[in-house]
């Protein structure tokens, strides 16, 4: 009648490799999970490296030269495979517009929601998204469309206090947060459709 | 010689806990942690139920009366337990300011970044909060202060595109985001721990 040994023997085993598994998340916890899956970032402006550069600069120069933040922003929009769902109160700033229209260039789609009173403001790029093919809509209103929020690949999404403008890059406390996390990026989708359908008929 | 046979049971004791714990997990997957355990939430201005209430109402209707989504913001404020750190571009909305000054008087600090030139804007709530205890900074720049965020007890981030004032609440079309996300509280409380060092001195 030896079979109960065998019972303890396999039961010691069983015992001894759960408490290895246990030991072994103990002294090697894994990173903290979600931030390996949806990896989410805050960009605050303006950025190093900026120092008392006069706004009217940033029309003219290079995107490498400007804030780490600018750079971080545009990398983002430079990310985009499929399409770029932006919903802007404002968009003046030229080398954001720089980095849309290069992704479009490159077969990306691009839809543009924008405030009605800031389409021909000084310095607008809306006319130049229409010329090279981007899809435009806004609508008049007594109240503003003031998002500032960007879609990427339905994937991803950027938001924040910044508009993107000269001001907005250069000198402004702003920030900018970008986040997969699903729920927000589902969120922001749908309230982009829901604009887009309520802007067609204007 | 039968030392190899206990060997033998104590690896298939082994061999049979892991597929027993590899099964558990397979037949019954744990719910997507990530949302679990970090919530987030969207809230999109102008809320449902709002109708064409006429803006200058707003001051004087009880919040219960609001926009679903300005209920929802103020709900935030009210979890409010240790701290309310405000960073705004403005502050003029009555119902969020009552809201903040409520838990101000229930023990939760509250500290206010504000953009020195809305400090004494018509309708501005900040020497309301200063009279009833609330830290309140602000510095003088060529620039603006141009954030609209909020942390709660250090561990909720409320951000967006909404200003806290009667427009942005009543027809602006606007968006404020809830993230317990660490990666994102983190970034912002360092920012406005940093502003608030630097406004010190003002």
């Amino acid at each position: 009648m030896t079979w109960w040994r065998y019972l303890v023997a396999s039961m010691a085993g069983s015992a001894l490799t759960m408490v290895l598994i246990k030991l072994n998340r103990t002294l090697a916890p894994r990173p903290n999970t979600i931030i390996q899956n949806y990896p989410s970032e805050a960009i605050f402006f303006p950025g190093p490296h900026l120092g008392s550069v006069p706004i009217s600069d940033e029309q003219t120069r290079d995107v490498n030269d400007l804030s780490e933040s600018l750079q971080r922003l545009v990398r983002h929009v430079n990310s985009a495979r499929q399409s770029l769902d932006l919903c802007l109160f404002l968009l003046t700033s030229r080398p954001l517009a720089d980095a849309v229209l290069n992704r479009l260039s490159r077969g990306v789609r691009v839809r543009l929601l924008i405030d009605d009173s800031s389409v021909d403001v000084s310095g607008s790029q809306v006319s130049r998204f229409r010329r090279e093919g981007a899809f435009v809509r806004s609508k008049a209103s007594a109240y503003l469309m003031h998002h500032k929020f960007c879609l990427v690949d339905d994937r991803k999404l950027l938001n924040g206090s910044l508009n993107w403008t000269m001001q907005g890059l250069m000198g402004n406390k702003e920030n900018v947060m970008m986040t997969v996390e699903p729920t927000l990026v589902q969120a922001f989708r749908q309230e982009f459709e829901r604009l887009w359908t309520e802007m067609e008929s204007s």
